[in-house]
């Protein structure tokens, strides 16, 4: 009797514990905003000339305001992360859009996606050499078909008809990169760009874009237009942004496994970044932006480097390249 | 001080407790073979020719038999599900290979992947028109390249360079849907094509291949070449292959989800399936087949049929259009 008296008592503590231990269900945040960018993470030179720096630390700070501007005003995530992604792009200093790097056959061929946490939409193009904005036709795809990705000449034909901007595909092409091309110069490692947004009314969206891996087969198609493998947008978890070594980032499902760590294992969004950046992955493989649905955000990498940027309602900004 | 000593108590039977409740790690079963198959989860009419309906188990069955022969025989799931994917890449019956579907502008774009559960490697191949059997070319990626996906010309080029049999994009294109195409019956659908199988030495494979979806867009890319989303395999779970509607099985990561259940909140290979098909995806969506570490497989949909077979080396064999 006095047993089964000391196991009822035992059961009752464990449920007690178990109950008040348990977080209530919380609601995604609203009525404040977080964007976090990056445009790259890799071996960025400490010694690089201090202009080349102060270029690179200027553009990141240009972009973090075009998406505030967005934000503030109470406009959606999905608008901040293209807009920013966009002007990324349209900057050469980094690998995506015009600056991107060369196949091995010397043509820029070009991957971006794009994520609505609301409802898990998402849209992609992959293996583009004439649509001057990936991201916007990523975003396009997503909202004018039927479909997810679409690649090469079917996507740049779908881009068009859908009033795309397009390009000749030497567009894309600096001297800068050229020159890299033709030397061989694989070392000075070029970052993919992407952005993660929470807006004021609780929608997460990420969007990633990218010219890929320097001297890669033609073809070739990285992490960066693969929802799951490079971007991922969850209001239930989390958005998150990957730039590295695309093959690497697919096969350990890094921007998904992200969010099921944290809604299937209950770890904070710090610990399933810490778990996919610092114990899956190698050291140098890469890194990632992310945003949780309460506002927290994480910029992790393990290269020397990672461009990136973070800017929130609470006043908080980051701009960095190393440390 | 009673309190101290009571409390240490209830912490030491807690502990107990769940040192008590937590299974043993598993190591993955040996010396016992597993291989599942599916041609495509749709609506098939019940009503069929018989001579038809006998066409295709009978062509279930042969694959079953192709695949046996290597795994009984110690051969690697690597090996069987490539070769039982190729033969029903070949058979004009299903939607791979010869007897693709045709996109919107009549032609056959064809797309694949493979995965390896002993140390996650994986290939792919999408929008091909020219390799005889995108399976092979997936594996070649995923053996003879640093990549894990290459699409279009970037493709065709890769497999040409590896001595892989090209063909005309006109072999692909059967009589039979040349005229669905110009009618644009879309209401036959037909499926993917895909195999998972357990060796004897304990490695899970996973291979899926595909024409897409009837009347695609151009470079329409659906989930079969994405790993993560239409396949996936590791050893510490299991493998898995997908057919069905592809972008809501991308958005939902079918194959990864089914893997990340298991490992992140110890679901059964049952469990994580059911919760995959008949909960996250819509009634109709498609269906998948897995083989967990164990042996235990899966066979399941939520369309009116799938086209599917099993075999085991305990002598289970099943050969299935409907029920």
């Amino acid at each position: 009797m006095r047993t089964i008296i000391f196991s009822i008592i035992t059961i009752l503590i464990i449920s007690a514990t178990v109950f008040i231990g348990q977080t209530p269900k919380e609601e995604p945040t609203k009525g404040k905003y977080v964007l976090v960018i990056h445009g790259g993470a890799g071996n960025a030179d400490k010694n690089m000339p201090t202009e080349l720096k102060e270029k690179y630390l200027s553009s990141l700070e240009s972009a973090l305001q075009i998406g505030k501007k967005i934000l503030e005003s109470g406009g959606s995530s999905l608008d901040a992360v293209e807009q920013v992604v966009r002007f990324l792009e349209d900057d050469s200093l980094f690998n995506a859009g015009r600056g991107a790097v060369l196949t091995s056959e010397g043509v820029a061929e070009l991957d971006a996606s794009i994520m609505y946490g609301k409802d898990l939409s998402t849209g992609a193009v992959a293996n583009v050499k004439r649509v001057k904005n990936p991201i916007t036709a990523a975003r396009t795809v997503m909202e004018k078909s039927n479909h997810v990705l679409l690649v090469s000449d079917g996507a740049e034909k779908f881009a068009k008809s859908k009033g795309l901007e397009m390009v000749d595909p030497s567009y894309f092409i600096t001297s800068e990169e050229y020159e890299r091309w033709t030397k061989k110069k694989e070392s000075e490692k070029k970052g993919t760009v992407g952005a993660v947004a929470l807006d004021m009314a609780g929608n997460i969206s990420a969007a990633t874009s990218t010219g890929g891996m320097f001297y890669k087969l033609p073809g070739r198609v990285g992490d960066a237009p693969l929802v799951n493998a490079g971007t991922y947008a969850n209001n239930k978890t989390a958005g998150i942004s990957c730039t590295g070594w695309g093959e690497r980032f697919i096969k350990n499902t890094v921007a998904f496994n992200v969010s099921a760590l944290m809604e299937y294992k209950g770890y904070t969004l710090k610990e399933a970044v810490d778990e996919m950046i610092h114990k899956r992955l190698q050291k140098g493989d890469g890194g990632l932006i992310a945003i949780d649905k309460h506002g927290n955000f994480e910029l992790s990498y393990s290269t020397n480097a990672m461009f990136r940027g973070a800017i929130n309602s609470d006043g908080k900004k980051i701009v960095k390249i190393w440390e």
